[in-house]
Parts: C-alpha cells; sequence; structure tokens
C-alpha cells in the first residue's frame, strides 16, 4: 500500500427536502454573500431554485445569481462569475446543478481571490492557495464534483478541457436531496452511473498490490451501482435506488477508492478527446472508452481482470484459463451497459474511425505516455480507440 | 433509507514514518501550545514519543506530556489534564496511542473549554458546545476513535463507564502509521479486528430497508478484516495486512457503515457491563457477546442473517431453510472468533454465570429497552447472557 493522505471534509446533508436548510447550513459555514450559481432553466421550473432562496431568505443572507452554466462548463461563464465575485464582495457559492454547475462554482471560487488569469491554474501555471467556499445542492448522481476536490473547465479559446484542484476547493457542505434526480431522463441517469462506475474503474485498474481494503470498498459501489441502476431505470421514481445511487455517486469520487495506490485515468482522458470533438455525454463516452482500454490492457494482469469479474460481475473462476475469465467480465461490463442503453462502440456514439488520426493528434502526447496501470504511447492511443470502432 | 448528514472532516495522514509530520500538521491545524497525551510506556520505550517531539521542536511548537492513560480511560486523568490545559493555555491536545489515549484527550478538549465538571457532559447533565482540537497518532487499530466523534471515560466514583460526543470533538487530523502497530501482542490485534468488526456488526443488523451502498460498504470492511487478521497473527511484520486492518478500523467506525439506517450497539452495552465487571479486554467480550446477542435475535429477520452468512462468509444459500443458513453465519463468525484466538463463551473470558443478575441489574434498563434491530428488555438481556454461558 502507498503512503497516501485523505481527506473529505465536506458535511454532507442528505435525504428528502434537505434544500430547505441550505440557508442554515450557509449560515453554519460562515456565508454572508452568496451567488447561487446554476444552470439551465430546470432548476428554476422546478422550483428548487425558488425553495433555496427562500430558505436563505430565512436567514437573512444576501444572495445574487449567475445561471447559464452549460455541460463541459465554459471559462466564459466562469470569467462572468469571478467579476460579480470581486463586485459585489461575494464570499459563498452555492452551486444548485449536476458536476457542471459545480465545476463551474470551484473555477469561480478559486479565480475570485487571484488577481491574474484563473486560466493560469488550469494550465498548470500557477498554484493556488486559497478558494472562496463553496457549497452544492446537487440535481444529478454522476460526476462526484459534490465531495472532490477538482473540477474540468473547457476553455472557450481552443476548446481546451483542462482540470484543476486542491483541497481548498472542496464544498464545505453538500446537500444530497435524491427526490431531486427522479426527473432525470433515463438517458442521464444511465451516462450518470456510467460516470460513477468509471470513478472507481480508474482507481481500481492499478499495478500497486496489497490494497484489500480499497478493493473491497471499490467493488462495493460497483456492485450497488449495478444494482440500483436498472430500478431507477425501470421506475422513475423509486427514492431508494436514487437514494443508493446518489451516494454512491459520492463515494466513487471523493478517493474512498484511490487510497493506498496508483490510479490510470486514461479512459478518461481518451474519452476527453472523444466529447471534445463530438460534443457527446461524457458518460456515453466512457461506456465506449472503458472496454476497448480493458481488452488492449488486459494481458498486463490477468487475475486483476479476473477479480473484477469474479467479485464485480459474479463471474465464476475459471481456475484453468483465467484469461477467459477476465475476458469474461469484460462482456459482462458491456452487456450490462448495453442494458441501462449506453452505446459501446463508436458507431452508436456518432463517431467515425477516420477521426482517429485527429483524436490522438489533440491529445497532444507526443512522446510522453499516458496512463499508469499500462504507460500508453501514441499508437497504444491509436490501437484502443480503433478497437472502440 | 434515512435521512442522515454525513460529516467525517479529519485530515489521515497515512504510511510509514508520517509521525515525523506531527509538527508540520499542528502547525498547518494552527495548533501553539501542545499537551501530548498518552498512556503506557511502550510509547516511550519505542522512541515514538521522541520522534514525535523532534518533529514538534523542529517547529518551534511549545508543548507539555501528560501520560498514564489506562485501558477503559479514567476520570481522574482527564480532570488533571484539564487542569494542565487551563493552566498552561494549551490550545491542542497531541494523543499517540490507542483508542483510550484517544479518548481520555477528546475528554479533555471538551473539558477545557468548560467552568463546570466535564462529568456533566458525560452523564447527560450539559451538552456542549466547542472543544480545544485534538488529533491522534495511532498505535492500535481497534477502536476507530481516531476519526469518529465520540469518547468513552469511565468515572472512577462508582466506575461508571458514559459515552459523550460531538463533531467538534472530531480529530482534526489522524496519523495513521501501521508500523507502529506490528509490534502489537498477537491477542490485543486480534481483539482489535473484533472491535472493528463490532462496529460494522453494530450498523448492519438493522430495520432500515434498502440500503444497498452502506450494506456493500459494510460488507467490504468485513470481508477484508476477516482476510488480513489472520496475516497479521501469522506474521506481525506484514506490513501489508497491518495497513489493510488499519484503514478499515478508520472506516468501521467514522460511521460510513451507519449512514442511511439505525443501528442496534447492544450487544456494546451488554459489553460493557462485561468489561465493567471482570475488566476484560473490550474486544474479548465482544466476541462473547455477539454471537448470543445474534443467536437470541435471529428469528427476527432470517433473511438480514442470510445475507450476512452469504455475503461476509461465502456461506451457499440454501433456499429451502434459510434460516440454516443464517446460523450457518454465526457458527461461521463463531469459528473465525476461535481461529483468531477469540473466547466466545463466558468461562473462557473467566466470566460467571452466577454474576449475570448483576450484569443485568448494573445495566440498569428497568422498564427501558435496549437496542433498535430488537428492543431488548431485562428479560431478553438476562437471556442473552445465559447463552453466552
Amino acid at each position: 500500500m502507498n503512503n497516501f493522505n485523505f481527506y473529505s471534509p465536506t458535511y454532507f446533508v442528505f435525504g428528502k427536502e434537505r434544500e430547505n436548510e441550505a440557508g442554515k447550513f450557509v449560515k453554519r459555514f460562515a456565508g454572508t454573500r452568496v451567488l447561487i450559481h446554476f444552470g439551465s432553466g430546470s432548476v428554476q421550473k422546478s422550483g428548487l431554485l425558488d425553495r433555496v432562496k427562500a430558505s436563505l431568505l430565512a436567514e437573512n443572507i444576501y444572495f445574487t445569481e449567475l445561471g447559464g452554466v452549460v455541460p463541459n462548463p465554459r471559462s466564459g461563464l466562469v470569467y462572468t462569475g469571478i467579476e460579480i465575485c470581486k463586485r459585489e464582495k461575494i464570499d459563498f457559492i452555492l452551486a444548485v446543478g449536476g458536476g457542471s454547475a459545480i465545476d463551474s462554482a470551484k473555477a469561480i471560487a478559486v479565480g475570485a481571490l487571484y488577481d491574474g488569469d484563473f486560466w493560469d491554474f488550469y494550465e498548470g501555471k500557477h498554484q493556488a492557495k486559497n478558494a472562496l467556499a463553496v457549497a452544492t445542492i446537487l440535481t444529478i448522481s454522476a460526476a462526484g464534483s459534490e465531495g472532490s476536490s477538482g473540477s474540468v473547465i473547457t476553455h472557450e479559446n481552443g476548446m481546451l478541457k483542462r482540470a484543476y484542484g486542491g483541497d481548498f476547493m472542496r464544498p464545505v457542505f453538500s446537500i444530497l436531496n435524491p427526490e431531486l434526480t427522479c426527473s432525470l431522463p433515463a438517458y442521464q441517469t444511465a451516462c450518470g452511473s456510467t460516470d460513477m462506475m468509471a470513478h472507481v474503474m480508474e482507481r481500481y485498474f492499478t499495478n500497486t498490490k496489497d490494497v484489500e481494503i480499497t478493493d473491497r470498498l471499490s467493488e462495493a459501489i460497483l456492485l450497488t451501482v449495478i444494482k440500483e441502476t436498472p430500478k431507477a431505470l425501470a421506475n422513475p421514481n423509486d427514492y431508494e435506488a436514487r437514494a443508493n445511487l446518489m451516494w454512491a455517486g459520492m463515494v466513487a469520487h471523493n478517493d474512498t477508492c484511490g487510497v493506498g495506490r496508483d490510479s490510470d485515468w486514461s479512459s478518461h482522458q481518451m474519452e476527453h478527446e472523444l466529447s471534445g470533438l463530438y460534443d457527446v455525454a461524457h458518460g456515453a463516452g466512457l461506456a465506449v472508452m472503458f472496454p476497448a482500454w480493458m481488452k488492449y490492457v488486459m494481458n498486463h494482469d490477468i487475475m486483476r481482470f479476473a477479480q473484477f469479474a469474479v467479485r464485480v460481475w459474479g463471474c465464476e473462476m475459471n481456475f484453468q484459463h483465467p484469461e477467459k475469465t477476465a475476458l469474461q467480465g469484460i462482456e459482462r461490463y458491456e452487456q450490462f451497459m448495453t442494458s441501462i442503453g449506453m452505446p459501446i462502440r463508436f458507431s452508436q456514439l456518432g463517431a467515425k474511425a477516420e477521426d482517429i488520426p485527429i483524436l490522438v493528434k489533440t491529445m497532444g502526447l507526443g512522446n510522453r505516455t499516458q496512463g499508469s496501470f499500462v504507460k500508453l504511447t501514441e499508437g497504444d492511443i491509436r490501437k484502443i480507440y480503433e478497437l472502440a470502432v
């Protein structure tokens, strides 16, 4: 097991109607001037935003608003948010929405205390030391940003998608009401579950040995998502299924599954190029890239993939031919993805084989490698994309 | 799933030689005048205390010391600690040791900011609002106090064992170096693992339905402890086994296994009476009480016990007679306890059947009930003790 630090200080407020406590918690965490940050009109139409505002008003907390976050959140709105924060002396950002609203809020929070361009952080030119307090009211179970330190922003100048994070960007509190996710369409629900599974799997396929506790916790989350997602799809108002998925999504990405070992993240990186080029949903892109990556790297550690097959997918171990068990696990992943309506090949996603050179080039790997489980060269990346066709 | 709050803000610093960073982390969490609190001479003899002091000196942090914490930590030393804190204007307590040192430190921390008697909190007469910062350097994997909000203290006046806790008592940081646990004798190692398992099981046997994620995470911890404990016993210096156990012990009790459902805790309560009367190790007492409790309440929810048997102990499900599977799980728990050197009956513990009336009377249940999975009357408690004979 590697040495590690684990820090997940977010106060999680989970359950029915808990968004009505937003004001109470903003006060508890010393917020006095709040920017409410959100995406589309759905949080307005549903009345959620009104309930949140009423809760802030009840505590006499000043607030202003900034909506308009889009999926794969853009730098433009971040600049606007930073300007508002500086002008209005905002000390607290309350994100209402999914991962995009939260990631955008984190970027505003870190940019608001910096005199330069917030993009410096995302480009790796500068390290931040602090940020405004961020809190979240989550409406989509997927990204895990409600409990993570990270944030991904796309710069409109060149559509570069870059990540930045730090402990000071972890939400001070996150309100998770599963009821708010019941209105999610089936496709988005399935994308969310795929994203959660990917967050676990990126950490599960590792070269670090003897991290049984982290393995088992990871498998626990995967087993839960596999069991609960079909229930949420069959009955969107199944509160219990939605609740299990919502908490699983947080634990999948607050690094519970990562402690003590190296993580990979190359499937995420390959997906970023896909969604950059085609603007497809992140979860759908992951559903396509993961099986291709798994097939390509499987031989690097057959027994690891066999464990995945047996413990997560309930495959019977083939002791004579472990590689058959390993492959069966990957096939079961694909079958599960298909069963929840996810694509597993380029064509189902609308991606094209002839664009592979563009995808590889945009990643810009050059002579460097990508990933940790297997260090992938540009040539490897191309072959994995080809397996996904 | 029940509504819940989850808050585990402790910064965990895990791995080899991390105790040398104690000074750095005290500084990071704004400690300036530190009370180092510890138990027996073993932390002195091993050189651990010297390394910790060197680390504080390197950061120019003032410190004073208070040793002498005993298992089932006593009120007397807490009073002494509170007096030192007030006199020396201590703002930070660094506990070095196992659950006893940490629990004692938490009691001092909450008492130091109170003008009255700290026992008021433990007797339920008064609610605290704050406490001095507490941090820990853990040397025994067992109690989980390094990541929990609670503390158990025994008052010398009547030997009353009482618990108190609050979020303000959670350690600000905890250093977990598995190497420090390699010198633990086999019996204490096994007691620690039993305690961890009990922390999970008290939360696992619940009437709350559909908490799959919490079930799975709980099972993950149990499976890890079952796999790693025999390795640590066979080879005390097995770092990987010690590391898995150390992290499992934290996750077992920071409420990861409790969220979204009711917990029971009656086996702990019955054990408290046992260890109060005979001064036996907490883990050993739990190993005796849990199977008796399980056999007594099993019929309340056969399928829950069957799930425990199948998922945790690898029993094959008997679909015609689930009660046989349920019972098999309990037997497997007993067999495992025996295999790691734990007692499973009164006689092995040195407890006597004729003392049962005393145990029941000391619990002082009267007309109230104990537990949540099954609400136990005094009569039930007596019968469970009898099953443990």
